[in-house]
């Protein structure tokens, strides 16, 4: 094989950063902290992003498209919002380059093009948009508003990894406006449950829901919702969060609305988020030492077909055929590709597709032209099958389903493997270093425990699970009362 | 009516920028020359980019993403590129704030987070996808490179009008790379055609497909293909652009591939773009006083339908007979409104959706139900008809291709009208005053003359057409021996 992908158990840092490589999904920038989104990549994002689109659409929303510049004036508004992300913030403080006087051919930042207040380049768009919002209302008529953006944001992180923290990274971030505390809470919770069935039913990734500590929490937010998932190293990773503002916002930038009564009251606010580090995500979950492992709902490439043949007469018989069965194929809606390019032999387009995870491929040689079949192999299991030609469009769409539940299944059963209970201190320490995974254990709901337990192990509160069960136990470090479990684990 | 329209003869510009903000399209916003895109004049922009995505594909191209950022260094290698956008760019010099210790509260640039090397917010980005497009390309087996982009993008402007100029817009940008000279060419003039295509078959906007003078091209090109619309107020608009680009990128960021007789040679370039100024060329060429006109091909509601009743009776009746309507209508892929909402009159709706442009306007009462027909109003003519419930969706179908073709033939009948010969230098300046439109005169050739005629008319040579006729003449200015006439407007 050309490219040889480093083992998860080698080293799992560098196994994700060949599959993203070597599996062709994004590239490394001359801008520090930013990544090339190939085409590949991108065609995997594009079809994340029709699908949550429309699910986005089908509950009501529609898309919008605010400013990437925040002023700092309005930035600073909500103070919990921007201290929380004010370290990480590109700025923007000239408006003009001239010639270096000094370096011939060289440009220098103009001094005399300052500008006179610095803009922020969004690390999410709070700001911005509830000035705007500031002005669209004014009465309970006014209200929900119900908006979505597709937009770049910059977050200045120290360490960055392709696709999983970047310094910037595509997102969408919707902002609703309302009426009742009751019916920001409900949109909230609507959208978390919109992310649970985005990431279970298309990426094939279980996720647990729930909510976050203190600690975690969104800078701004009263509660942050979030799903979690579990990455085959045994860590959690954050993959969509769902916040409710409270009036923080309303109240920040003065938006209040005239109910029924005429009573003027603050707007209630949610905002909510996934960004590409979804594809992150979706590679660590799935894929293997030969490469990525995509779910068929989502691959940009569903099936490869490759011909095998000698010479030029059965090049055209396979051709003939396949040519038929891509048609039959397209025709169910089947993202199909026929590879025939004769640059690269079999072997190579099997280990190149392999590589980039396509769920099926199709072989088809002379002999099974005259035998009237093809070999079908699926890339999750790497089982092999003789299929007939003969309704083979059907039986593809089925294997296709069958791939999306199994790597599902897998997935699930992992996960379901490492949400292990901790009673005592050491038992915690010990399947955090040795099995990995959930730990699930009591803790006496104080942000200075959970932020001992931070420094001492690394491990973070995930979340507390959405209708987590209520029991009476004692908090795995302090020894306080404790009231429920929370899941805790190191994370991405 | 609730909202008033400023009359086209009274204040042209002003009538525009109430088209857009009345009209629910776009807002200002707390940044300087920013907008905001609302979620109808987003939905437009979705339409249109779907069907520009569609083309793209179509013609071999996939769409990827490069960063927002450009490192100087990067920005000022092409130098003919550096200097046309040096005096535009928004610079990024730091990546952190910090509490400001004067102003509780407050935030501040920290000075001791200053990038080494500041960063330019791309105002297009050949740049840093040539810097990384070289990477990619070894041999002539990894050409050609058929890559879109789409991406916000910033130029610093002076003077802002909402979607014609703005600091920030949204745009595609195609950057492909290829073998040969004459594959490059093609390749700019392949892209040419699917805007032209584009502009005249979506937009219903006739366009003139010609080719830039030196003074317009784009800064780093060596031909600038254009597409150039007539407004009504007879000022051209520069519509879209595709320009060969030579080797010059190639030359600035080393890029060399080896040919089949492994021969080093440079990659030839072109890029292309087109953005959210489409959205104000779609305004202008086709709006009337009362409000916008949108092409039923892009239209994001292409039919309203509005009840009109007393009392819940009639209300009940109309609401089932409408409901077997939308079905229909929405199965033959119309994309209809159904506006119940009883917070309005008739009237006032009629008005809103005359001023949103929404194509087709289908009133219906108790007496219309009562004879099985409803009432239609086609937005660009008002002209009003009774039409039988019996086969709606099908003749609704034929209307909106109807009203596409005429408000399509409208414009080319304006523009055919404003094309007019200009032989001396007195013709010349009193067509520009008083008639308007493109000027079609004799030049030397020189860009001394070009420039000398803007400085003293304000017109710009808009482009030499493609197959433009050779006939000898005088220049218009200098009196100089002439080839071909080309079109002079002012513009936008």
């Amino acid at each position: 094989m050309s490219k040889e992908i480093t083992s998860r158990e080698q080293d799992y840092s560098q196994w994700y950063n060949d599959l993203i490589i070597k599996g062709g999904l994004a590239d490394y920038s001359a801008v520090r902290g930013c990544m090339v989104i190939k085409p590949y990549g991108f065609a995997l994002w594009e079809n994340m992003r029709d699908v949550l689109d429309k699910m986005f659409k089908d509950t009501g929303h529609q898309n919008a498209y605010f400013p990437l510049f925040v002023p700092k004036s309005l930035f600073e508004a909500e103070e919990k919002n921007a201290e929380g992300f004010a370290k990480e913030c590109a700025i923007v403080t000239h408006y003009r380059l001239k010639n270096d006087p000094d370096h011939k051919g060289k440009l220098m930042v103009d001094p005399e093009a300052k500008l006179e207040e610095e803009l922020i380049i969004r690390p999410t768009s709070e700001a911005i948009i509830w000035n705007t919002y500031k002005g669209w209302i004014q009465s309970y008529r006014d209200l929900p508003i119900l908006i979505n953006q597709w937009a770049n944001v910059v977050r200045w992180e120290m360490r960055t990894r392709l696709f999983l923290r970047t310094a910037e990274f595509l997102w969408q971030e919707g902002h609703t406006a309302h009426a009742t505390q009751q019916e920001a809470v409900d949109e909230t919770v609507q959208m978390l449950n919109v992310y649970a069935d985005f990431a279970e039913q298309y990426m094939a990734m279980p996720v647990v829901k729930g909510v976050k500590t203190a600690n975690e929490r969104f800078a701004g937010a009263v509660d942050t919702y979030c799903i979690e998932a579990l990455m085959q190293d045994g860590k959690a990773l954050q993959a969509g969060t769902s916040h409710f503002l409270g009036q923080n916002f309303a109240k920040a930038f003065d938006v209040k609305f005239s109910d029924k009564e005429n009573k003027l009251d603050y707007v209630w606010a949610t905002s909510w988020g996934v960004s590409t580090r979804l594809i992150g995500a979706l590679v660590m979950a799935h894929s293997d030492d030969d490469g990525l492992i995509l779910p068929p709902k989502l691959a940009p490439i569903q099936v490869v077909i490759v011909p095998i043949y000698k010479g030029d007469e059965q090049k055209q018989m396979i051709d003939e055929k396949v040519q038929v069965l891509v048609k039959e194929l397209k025709a169910a809606g089947v993202k199909v590709k026929y590879d025939d390019n004769d640059n690269n032999r079999p072997g190579w387009k099997f280990a190149e597709y392999e590589m980039k995870g396509v769920p099926v491929r199709i072989a088809i040689g002379a002999r099974d032209l005259a035998n009237n079949v093809v070999e079908v192999a699926r890339r999750d299991t790497k089982e092999k099958m003789s299929m007939s030609i003969d309704g083979l469009a059907g039986n593809i769409i089925k294997l296709l389903d069958d791939i999306q539940s199994a790597i599902y299944k897998k997935a699930y059963d992992y996960r379901a493997a490492h949400i292990t209970n901790a009673d005592t201190w050491d038992e915690f320490v010990k399947l955090l270093d040795e099995k990995t995974g959930f730990i699930a254990a009591h803790w006496d709901g104080t942000p200075e425990t959970e932020e001992k337990i931070k420094e001492l192990t690394k491990a973070t509160i995930r979340c507390i699970p959405l209708d987590n069960k209520q029991e009476e136990g004692k908090c795995i470090h302090s020894g306080n009362k404790s009231v429920q479990r929370v899941l805790f684990a190191r994370a991405y």
